[in-house]
């Protein structure tokens, strides 16, 4: 087996806990104007316009915009449904929840971990902003950022994940992919990345999610302390 | 004054001293083939064909290749300039010197100061992987990696220097350029960004070189935690 040199990782859901983290941002932003309102149903609604978003980038209908132009069109149309009234300073604050998520608890001493032996970078969906953001908020040390707006798309498409591979000088074969998603591990390893699946269950509310990927991964493990484990066993 | 937010930074001369480490590479790799030469006038060789291989980029007569490669083209100039004989696997390593490079004595002290109040991120047109094996090398933390492999162009092109702007979402006269070359910031503020010089008197040889810019900068310093203490008293 070709060793593996790097690991790149997904980064909503599977590093960071963006439902409960947008809720509380939310809540924060809006409560004092007045709204009372499911703080956790209005960040379902905000990330169910993510991958639709997305898809106008990836089907060519709109050029490349970063994340954070996404999710402030998103999030007028998640205001308008929700039929709220909010100034334009309080949504530019807002729109920038997405740089203000929590970790999941693993995730800093995971990556810490993990970093003595491999590079290690998010692949997002992310802009560069958000991830350096996400990074200094909760000490999260990488040896870059690569990801869509590197690549100028969005994953699933194959070129984020090869135009990680290609940054750090890699073979598809040494790079891992980890993420908490079988659809983003399987477009990987379309393109001939190897996989790790990482056990989110709570991501979409407590014990909602899949404790499996459902097809045939490299790695499953249930923390990134669990995969540097696995790792350090090869 | 518009406060700063980002420190970008040129890598070969201003962080680190690729003269005396190529030196001391090309001696590492080919002495043990039985050659002996001036290895610093290698170096200088080596290095003096590095604008000319990025001019083929700027101009488009070569589409963006990353600097390993057109490193790897020079290298066998040189070679060949030297008359030497010398197997590909020897090029090979040989050419990743650029890769194991000292920084000047003040560069990791510097970067972790100026860490702790400001993004940083190398503007360099070393490729990524070059980046992070410095980065490694010598304990270097960086926000991001940003530069030429970013912008796919090469400076003193304005494209790289607001690319890396961009990526941080930034507006030019937020961010400062750091570097001990004149062109770099003449290049970096002709599109609006501020302006940094370190003088690194030693690059091309003992004493050799300027310790002023010969034109109106930001700031002139002798060292990143000179730069750091003059930033701290704004």
């Amino acid at each position: 087996m070709t060793p593996i040199k790097a690991l790149i990782f997904d980064v909503f859901g599977t590093l960071v806990d963006w439902r409960t983290s947008i809720a509380r941002e939310t809540h924060l932003a809006l409560s004092p104007l007045g709204i009372d309102i499911d703080w956790l149903a209005f960040a379902d609604a905000w990330r169910a316009q993510y991958q639709p978003a997305m898809e106008d980038v990836r089907s060519g209908r709109l050029p490349f915009s970063k994340l954070d132009a996404l999710h402030r069109r998103n999030l007028d149309v998640v205001l308008s449904a929700f039929q709220l009234n909010v100034d334009e300073a309080t949504r530019q604050h807002l729109n920038l929840a997405w740089h203000r998520l929590d970790p999941w608890p693993d995730v800093k001493p995971g990556l810490d971990a993990l970093g003595q032996h491999f590079w290690l970078a998010p692949c997002s969906n992310g802009n560069i902003s958000l991830m350096v953001d996400l990074a200094r908020r909760n000490g999260l040390r990488w040896d870059a950022i690569l990801g869509a707006e590197v690549a100028r798309d969005y994953k699933p498409k194959p070129v984020v994940y090869l135009s990680a591979v290609n940054a750090f000088d890699l073979q598809p074969s040494q790079t891992l992919m980890v993420a908490a998603h079988a659809s983003d591990l399987a477009a990987a390893a379309t393109v001939g990345l190897r996989t790790a699946f990482i056990a989110r269950p709570d991501e979409y509310g407590p014990n909602t999610g899949d404790r499996s990927p459902g097809f045939a991964v490299d790695f499953v493990a249930d923390s990134l302390l669990d995969l540097a484990g696995q790792l350090n066993q090869l």
